[in-house]
């Protein structure tokens, strides 16, 4: 940590902050220049709540030179993190991970001809949501336990993986015979108690960015999951809010390279929720695949303009199916396979 | 609802759209232009996912024109909410609330010594955490229930009311004994489930608007609540993420009034969070009031610097003190009292 | 200016960042911890890109520690700008400043009739545009001089001082006999030419903060005009660009303690910009005067709902009068007078 | 246009509505509700300032249907414009523009050294600045004429095609024989005085978006240069401004499909500015070309580490080559060539 004293601060205020910083646990070396005084602190500053600094007589700013997170970091793992299923598929590796299905699932008929039509395009999970967090309590919210149970059922029968998201610790057990991976929503980024008791579980996780998470804040998150000893940790791009309404959210593409620079976690790209539109779903999801991701999760419904959610968003199956083929040549591009 | 059709719309376009919202229960009236057909929709839109409509061929534009909270709207109760406490203490009349103390129990002597100041200078609320919601797992999460134990003790010892913040559905029981008022976090603000649980329960809740959370969307998360018959709802204004960065969030004083007009729910504002700096909380405390906020929500510490968290935004007892005489004379400029 | 290297740097990439900085005129200062190596640079900083050194091998992150402006900060009139103007009105001193009128000048009833209102209410300086920036080009695009001739007689008239835009160097000469205060509008305030410009002449400069510009950016282009001698700057608040819309803009209340802190300058609120309703002027204003502002500027029409640009935001003069009631009392809560 | 009246709007209020919208010279058709009354209005309202009817008695929103643009919609030119250079070179068509060079012309060698690498790797314009517009009075502020004589010659040595910021009107005929395209900087993309002299000039113009400008926006200042009768236009996305810190700026590229689609003016895309951050151009030219962009416009220096400015997002001429295969083979993946 680093310490910059204002110009005007004196020997009393400096050696008060000294004290501070020494109190702290942190060692300190002094620069004393000819307008100013800099203060470095050196130590178990990771777990230091820096703010403490910032209001000492004298203190100008108070900036953090470590990063916060520990086992996110790329340092960890420099060799980056690769998550394994069952079946053999990888997200983190060579292969480009596909994940496509409806936003909900609505019933039998609707999941088995949307695993039919993913499986046919080449995609390897289903996504498919039983829980919905909905901000009217008037929308529909989703088909629980019966739901995760159709999905289950038409994934194994066209042998796909299963990922749907989990809202509240209590759902955690009953969810745990049906999914592969458990998707943690932008809205429960930093539902903290949620994400430690996902660390204490052995399947992989898949954590999407917060609407207005930055990237330090989606590592700090990770870290709550990784920290209980789960490791296989997926990280998702979403869409962050801005001034700009002519989508739904705007896409941090360059969140993909970000993340590739400061962490060994595998990340994801969503152009379905990134963008709310479906003809801005292939260009984004190309993008992202462009741009390094290990991966995109995309809304496919056989009916997408009947969907019970998000049916702005979702791609016909024979849209995804072309899209597919635009990845494919992408992914050669970038030394990727699909 | 509005349905803008492209200008280019053929006449098969447009009976589908028709047909469409006929289908789900709205009923349709047509206005052709010379330039454009618009097909306003009229009946039970609020429940209606309009984003389905978006992607019809030939569409333009989709637009809500009401609004789709229904109990949290000010038609619900245009004389406004007035949430009143056991010993009847109100909020959203005259009186403009005050609420004070730490960012986090910490120990006896430092919520006993707070309570005592925050009754002086004429608070009538203790606030301060037992469950801390913190990015990092590696910093301190709070006392829990002996917390609150501590609080409430210190708060009967001086005339106060207690409020508390819940992070957890399961955390609602325990602290039933010890909370006046339950505030829910910015980062829960969307957790539906929580919400929905709060409704259940017969204590006002404290709902704070998310980080980058629309009002539309703090309203809506509102309805949650009182879907549920919890009618004593309380909002908090408490900074939105921008790109500034010379203050931690930028408190958004404008959605005081806009509130105010929407709705029919007291709102205070939280200028410690709002603005995350010492020296900032006071102008932007004076000016919520100035705004029309029915209370104000602050930190403070009888050792400020030393705190356990929030340090940076915490007042000490002499300076809030201070702020408490301006805010008399603020109140009175806006015909209200403290 | 510090420079923290990675926690793997070698000792030859430290070695070359240490040359980089001392062949820019930096003096460095090294501090090594067990994990990482910190080096502070001490000298002419100020003028220095320091994006130069963020790529060098090693490096993790480049901090500024002195602030990029001289002449704006505090340090150089640590008594604060006072602006005084012919009449003996002054911004920046005990009294708060009014500043009323249309958003465009539009005939000479318009002008006269909004000048006896503004006077009356106890408003010192008329506001009107005589040439506007507008989004679309087939918008009302403002009267230019003749416009600014009948504002002068009016405000002459009824002794006020006249405030208005001035877009594009050119405008400069034909304005100065008809302005006592220059106003640079948001969408110039990075027109960097426009500024050296205004910073040659001896008339006061109103500079209005740029929509999406952070508070370092507007105190660096006030640098601009005042490092051409021209020390007469007045600041604007009116507003910034973020992801909510129910308001025009976000008004960045706290922007104007922070100016205060940061800086010597006088800084005024926008409302009527900053709200972009009508209904939200008057709040927003008493927030402003609450929070220390040394002046308002508000858009005030005798036929508001007429008004030929920003209708929605214009107060009647009923409005304005009423408005002022509740400013002198604010004032006098922050021991001020208006 | 669509007025939406309260649900409690009077008869007479919505009669005074239907005046004011007839008076505007629009047609009006009305839907009764059994709740709400909703007008909606024919004719010509791109020109309207919408905002007048926004605090009319009983009125709860007013929305704009058609787009406030004319020239720049893709219904004026549905096939899309291709800009062509008098060597050939064209811009929206099938080929991928590439633009590359220096921040700022810095003397004879660097510009001739980069022209060479540049046309070496493929590249069909030299970019470099001559005018800079830069936060801070006290830094490099360009080489002006001298400059735009040397990178000329380097240009026309090499085959190239010159583009150069244009900042001030009396810019424009001094640069107009060393210049084959102008460009506007994101901070004058709404300086309207310039805009509107490019309009009447026959060179092209590259219209950089603002840092917080709307698409729609950004649309709306071409509309200036159009309206001129200079529909030589290509608009460029160069990352707005978000609360993300990570990156200089975040590059929307949704921005490049949705400018598709609204449009028919040719986009690149500016990943230098766009991330700020060496590292990561590439992925970010590849995400642009991936979603469908006409080009790109990079940063490329012989000696990037000690550029005059923008050092930390300047590529090296070997890393630009790299890019360069990189972009061939995902150009090839999207149906187009380099």
């Amino acid at each position: 940590m680093i310490v910059a004293m204002q110009e005007k601060a004196t020997e009393e205020q400096i050696d008060a902050v000294i004290d501070a910083m020494v109190e702290a646990g942190v060692g300190v070396h002094r620069t004393t220049g000819a307008m100013q005084t800099i203060l470095a602190g050196v130590g178990p500053t990771a777990s230091l709540d820096l703010s403490k600094f910032e209001n000492l007589a004298g203190v100008l700013h108070v900036h953090r030179i470590s990063s916060p997170y520990k086992l996110a970091g790329r340092g960890f793992r420099p060799e980056g993190t690769v998550v394994e299923f069952r079946n053999g598929v990888t997200v983190g590796g060579r292969q480009v991970a596909v994940m496509a299905g409806p936003c909900s699932i609505e019933n039998r008929a609707q999941i088995f001809e949307t695993a039919k039509r993913v499986k046919e395009s080449g995609g390897s999970f289903l996504r498919g949501g039983a829980y919905k967090p909905r901000s009217s309590p008037y929308a529909f919210q989703g088909m629980g336990i019966p739901g995760l149970e159709l999905m289950r059922e038409a994934a194994e029968a066209h042998g796909l993986l299963v990922v749907s998201e989990v809202m509240e610790i209590s759902q955690i057990e009953p969810m745990l015979p049906f999914v592969d991976l458990f998707q943690v929503g932008a809205r429960n980024m930093q539902n903290f108690n949620l994400l430690r008791e996902l660390g204490l579980i052995r399947k992989p996780v898949l954590l999407k960015r917060g609407m207005a998470a930055t990237i330090e804040e989606l590592l700090l998150s990770s870290e709550y999951i990784l920290s209980g000893g789960n490791y296989d940790v997926i990280l998702c791009e979403r869409g962050i809010r801005t001034y700009e309404t002519a989508t739904r959210n705007t896409m941090d593409i360059s969140a993909i390279p970000v993340v590739k620079k400061l962490s060994h976690l595998p990340i994801v790209g969503d152009p379905s929720h990134g963008t709310g539109r479906r003809d801005m779903v292939a260009p984004l999801a190309r993008a992202a695949v462009a741009a390094g991701a290990d991966g995109i999760i995309v809304e496919v419904h056989p009916n997408a303009d009947k969907a019970a959610s998000d049916a702005a968003q979702t791609l016909y199956p024979d849209q995804f199916d072309k899209l597919m083929s635009e990845l494919r040549l992408i992914a050669t591009a970038v030394g990727r396979t699909i």
